[in-house]
């Protein structure tokens, strides 16, 4: 099978060139344009490293990376979790629109337009996705996120100086701290971005996600709704209910998850940017606030607005607790109703049997008919996983202190967390189940035929005494209600079939 | 000390009976009627037991008691936690307004004027905490909370049948089920006495205690807006902000609270009556949850409304599971608020000591000036509390199966003590902490001019590079700025004066 | 100050001392001795008040109390809950032998023996929950729980006056600070007692409410080990398993859970007694911590320590927390068996039907056989509190500041409820649901003998094609292996039998 | 099918498979050898396909990859979280070895030898992560983690065809199923390779971590030993006691942690593997459980042992709960001490200012001397994900039915994520924090001379009243103890000096 590695022998010199590109490939599953790729391909050729300094000394940055000595001094100070623990790349992309924004109106406030425009230029880059690479560091660094901040900072000004044809590292034309963060400070940017990269997963991907089960929950409700079947309480047998008004329960559990989420977001939409140090905007000019927070609107087509109050805003991150517990309930919502969902669809032979589940993979090797129920496994355990992430972001969010909450990573982190596992689940659990529920009608009605419970229509014609030995003795028996009372001489078999009807127990009168 | 014991010798044939009141004696505050005490004295001498039976046979129940023979079989089969765990008295009072507006409504649709007035009377009494002693059974009892509607049948089928001169027991002329719980069933009336009692909390202590905190905050805000104070991020030194904008953030995260709270409510206003057993009104009336729902509105003065699926209302409680949300959102804030206090107010001599806390309690018997921040404490307590409560509503709100969710009374236990506990603990932390902080003014002074930022305010009239040659000597030194920029010859004290102006740095410009 | 006693001669007179009596009563299940009750009545007829003092000033305390200023001040500065809030009867029981313990040590240093045996004798009766009136201090108060031991102090130095011929509130002869809290401070004795209470609550009702738990499944494992039944994965059919091992499961589990409470314990043994302030042991002899832990061990019968470091002990709560975990674990056990039990037990149509649970209350008025998995809903709505306590427990455990954690009565209160509801709820759910359960050996058999999975035993026979094609005709036509095997001529009727035996299924050969 | 291969003779066709080497390079960070490097780059050169099939049908599968059809099917049907979101690896190792254990124990009992040996070499290079790349499946799939079995059984079944000359996909002359998962059930297997991930996580992260932190703490503890300082209590100040006695609360507390991580291990140790479908053992022989434990346990240096109940072990989680419990006390105590160390070494002029915590980059680009506690929140907010974690463990181990837990992915990750993140933080905290801590003995002394507590010592000397009278005018005077004490006539200052000796304060006499 190595046979056809002697082909690549002359490739040797060049495998050190594609390791160290390896090593440059990161998780994220980007498709980088050729152009970048060509510029990581040469970076990587050199398997150098170049020198930048911060306040604290020198350190070598590999040549190919554009981030700068802040972040490589986080690789060395937080070894924390691995790769898996990167900061959300969502939260990369917000801090793009963010710098953006941010250049375009110091722009306005006379930053050299040359500067903002290669600013702006690098920002976009890093806003679409074309940078990931450079975004080493991990969630478990400083609570306030400052060194992704200056990982940004750091990147777009390299980015940028390269735009401009200037040295990396140099620091010349595009200085990361003095353009990049222009009027900005950690500690308003990095809850700007947690409010963008939220807003935007809540858009992008849980809002789609919960409309999307909405709707096909809603299409169930209404092909099922002359479906009529035994209803259960406290898991026992209960009087009759359509299998559509069942469904019409979860669709409305669902219609209000996303009237949840959407009551959210009014304090998701402010945005800490102009508060820079401590919240009084103190090296901001009047109206940056506001400015950044139309910009950002503007890029993102979402209503931002600059928050009512930026000590608030950097020191709390209640609007992301609220918005956690509001995924929270959602959790709640759609526990209840996969788990319903595997309950109904039991079987083949030992289980409820109601519902026929779509058979979406081999569910054993031996046995016909076993589905698994594999789409109700995954998003309940997705539930699990959004109840526990809010208690995260609950503790997080309680243990903030003055002018600064410092478990900003954390927080972020887990609310990206859980409202992407809730889009993604309710996206495959429509297509690979909801979408393909059938009923088993024949099941159905068997049971809802067997049922002790419609008995209860007969009390207004025969007396609840009658009925009720009716129902005990065919309890005891194990026989139909019409045989019984048949058997008991209470009633014809005619009399039973008129009066003994399902459809007329669904409503009110 | 005993001596007038002798005093009581004659009463001692009385003792017994005494001791049966005592039995009859609740945990709970009320100050009964005369009344009802000489009735209860009266019942209680008997020292006898009336028997009545249900559909599993007869058992005894204490003849100074209302309820009937289901109170005393769950009183049996639940005996978990003792007294302390006893159904909410709000949820009883709840029932008592639901009861009565069935009644009212069942009046309209037919049922003898006299049994609906009687019930209404005896349903009054219920509301008005009249009969507390009638409802001993414990929150883990059946989960759809059945046996708790049928203590209130049984209480006020009882109560009525006293007032129209019946025999206790007889549920004769008014019958607890035929008349009492009239076009309801326990899975739609428990989760709307749920309801009602939640939102009744949330109006009667939760919303008023914050509204009081959140003015008390505004008016430390104001009170404080002129004192300039160091700020703190990473709980480091950092630039100035005043004590006002500090407290500003806290009085933010209040006026949002009470919003959270309020933008909860839409659904724990809808009720669930009219659903009867299963959600579709079986042996209901149409119009008949429609016209409870407004009753109840009329007699509680909320907006309360039929619930739009009456399915997801038995059969899912995400409203309360949302509202409880909110208060674990609110926990959050106030435990970064109180944490604040208690920091800033630490000491005397070895804290921050920025806040004078008021002092409550002797904190120690030897030290004067020990102020414990013990109003804090209980805060955070409650705080760490709501947190927990709220996790066991996500997991009560999330096992619910079909038709009914089975974790009903646990879930408003914690709803109910949640907003209990933060209303009641805000009104205590207002009072006893809140409003009488004093800002130690000479301690804030004294940091603030210490403080080694306000350098930055340097920046533009003598460069980066003398300020921080200032600030690093200062610091090394143990000197304050304006002392080592003289001393380095860079700028007079007159021109420091006229610079570093903490004033100036507390906005954009 | 009882003179007005010979007054009580008419009825009106003594309605105002029953209402005394009512309001002294508290929501405890004790059952006063007559002694005790004529001290109460005595004391209450006067509605009186003597003036007590603290170092705050003076401040009425009713006369019918052994408590004093302390306390009467707590109540008013804490005013958060009401009385079901109060804390924890048990953490004063466990008061009672801490003080008992500490004055016996006390005497072997010194004390006045008249003065320590009067303690004794008054923390005795603490102990034994004959003063449970007098502590009506709520949870939600200072975080030490300094003003509950005040409480302590004050009831027993009063009482010790009392026995001694004192005057109530003089503090002479026994001086609630100077004796009663000889050697101690809140710091260490809170936290001794949290953990003699839960210690005591584990042993007394935790551990023995798992044991008749334990015992009773493992009666039905064994009770059910020859009913072969189908086993579930996924909630979908699966291959044999005996009911017996079904429920063996549950005994592990159970089991386990015995061992995980054993294994928390050891930590929980360490008291902190000795520590005093802040760990140190300042104004403590050496030797104290050591004696008081042999006394308190003496007197519970249960293996306590004195804390092997006084500083952890104080600031930080870990043992209960992990303690708490346990409990959590516990919680998660539970939940497990008993959704299995009410799912094994659902029907008795429509549902899985294989168990028969006993039916110990209504279920319905209208259908026999309804039986309500009432005990499985109290243990799941019981594990649900268990999780969110948990939760608030590890908040509480996670916040404590340098020398003192202040979350110190939330703690134990959450840690208590949960021993205590575990508990509790094991005894009713093994008396009223387990000890009664019957296998339904009927559907059982029936579901066993229709399911497809049994054609895995043919494989060797007739090979897996072919076997396929049975389970998937079987399934496809709704008809039973055998029948579709011979039908299909694969094998004969006996052949079926022979080879398709579930009891040779039921373990490795 | 490697033949293109000969055609990368210029830079273009490189590009392609430079894009598809990045494709395949994952998120772990391997060392890939060169050898498994040059393999790749051959397979991704291809860019092709070849076809392979389950029950469902066939599926391309990427010629480049070892997994086959189940593991493509996997993909397609579970779009959730994307590669962050991947099984953990330590998962798919800990399959590596389990799958070389059940190979070499089906060898013993008659597996052909050649067969079984190319498994053994295939399961090894999974368990050496030589193979990480072939491990495509994310979480959030089936709950019973079958899936990933499969995708072990295909890449060890493709890779051990390669090695004996065969064709992949080919399932000749190594069957996923028939061979590589002999004597197994993705039900016992998933459970076993938890267990051997989490205990091997334990041990070679979580403790070494705890144990570096305890050393580090103990080393300072005793460097301290002499140091006198205030206490806190309340955060307000206290009697004093040593910072090594105050280091040496931490030190009881991680020694703790590492006991409580030890007593969580026995039920880990336990094995599934054994039970299969259901945990009978159907399909296995009799010894083969125990013989797979004796693999596992040498290939592993651990004590594992096989599970005493393979229901239990397949139904419940209960142990990895456990193991979560004890991790979240880790993270309780863990939170409370770096806390600690945070407030302690705040200022640095206006916070606490005891400890001088290390610098390790920037805090500001102004401000010497703001060294912001970095680590600190790193670890705090570690511990709050652990807590989150812990819940959502809590709420997957409660909701198993019946014969099997389907929440396995979910739990395992969380207790992977919450070990690997303690153990990484607790080093990286020892290394950039705790090592480098160094007392700023001239604050702790003056906070310490200027206590007012110290007056404690002098009641002995000049009476309770006099001593009160010197701390109170002290305090509203803002003077020193010593300079009030001489100024009112109390005493001199040599008596001042010695007789008030913090050192004497420090424990019992």
């Amino acid at each position: 099978m190595y046979r056809s590695a002697r082909n690549l022998q002359r490739f040797s010199a060049r495998l050190s060139k594609l390791r160290a590109v390896q090593r440059s490939v990161t998780l994220r599953n980007i498709s980088p344009t050729s152009d970048v790729l060509l510029n990581q391909l040469r970076m990587a050729s050199s398997q150098s490293y170049r020198i930048e300094r911060d306040t604290f000394g020198e350190l070598k940055v590999p040549s190919d990376k554009y981030y700068g000595a802040q972040t490589v001094r986080s690789t060395m100070n937080f070894k924390i979790g691995g790769a898996t623990e990167r900061m959300p790349i969502q939260v990369i992309k917000a801090f793009g629109i963010l710098k953006k924004a941010a250049a375009e109106v110091n722009k306005d406030y006379g930053l050299d337009p040359k500067i903002a425009d290669a600013i702006m230029t690098a920002a976009e880059e890093v806003a679409a996705g074309k940078l990931d690479d450079h975004f080493p560091l991990v969630v478990w660094q400083t609570g306030s996120g400052t060194q992704t901040n200056m990982n940004v900072n750091e990147v777009i000004s390299n980015r940028a100086i390269e735009i401009l044809g200037g040295k990396l590292g140099s620091k010349d034309p595009v200085h990361p701290n003095d353009h990049v963060n222009k009027s900005q400070s950690s500690n308003d940017t990095f809850p700007t971005a947690m409010h963008i990269a939220a807003a935007t997963e809540v858009h992008e991907v849980l809002l789609p996600g919960l409309q999307k089960l909405h709707d096909a929950l809603a299409a169930k409700a209404h092909e099922f709704k002359d479906i009529i079947k035994i209803g259960r309480t406290h898991t026992q047998d209960a009087v009759p209910l359509s299998l559509g008004q069942e469904f019409g329960g979860y669709v409305q559990q669902v219609k209000y998850s996303i009237m949840r989420v959407n009551a959210a977001m009014p304090h998701v939409y402010e945005l800490a940017a102009g508060g820079t140090a401590v919240g009084t905007g103190l090296n901001t000019r009047i109206g940056f606030a506001e400015k950044v927070a139309d910009k950002v609107s503007a890029l993102t087509g979402l209503p931002f607005v600059t928050a009512a109050n930026k000590f608030e805003a950097l020191a709390a991150h209640d609007a992301l607790v609220e918005l956690s517990g509001s995924l929270n309930t959602i959790a709640v919502s759609l526990m209840k109703i996969t788990n319903d969902i595997r309950f109904l669809g039991s079987g083949p032979r030992s289980g409820l049997g109601e519902l026929i589940l779509p058979e979406n993979e081999p569910g054993s090797s031996i046995m016909p008919g076993k589905v698994n129920p594999t789409q109700c496994e995954a998003m309940t355990m997705v539930a699990a996983q959004v109840m526990g992430n809010n208690v995260a972001v609950t503790v997080g969010g309680s243990n903030g202190h003055f002018e600064l909450n410092v478990f900003k990573p954390m927080i972020i982190k887990n609310v990206l967390n859980s409202a992407r596992l809730l889009g993604d689940a309710c996206v495959s659990f429509t297509n690979n189940c909801v979408l393909g529920i059938e009923a088993n009608t024949e099941r159905i009605n068997k049971l809802m035929n067997e049922s002790l419970m419609l008995v209860t229509a007969l009390n207004p014609h025969i007396g609840y005494d009658k009925a009720a030995t009716i129902a005990k003795t065919a309890h005891k028996e194990g026989s139909t209600l019409k045989a019984t009372a048949v058997k008991l001489g209470y009633l014809t078999e005619e009399q039973f079939d008129q009066w003994v009807r399902p459809q007329d127990m669904l409503g009110p009168k």
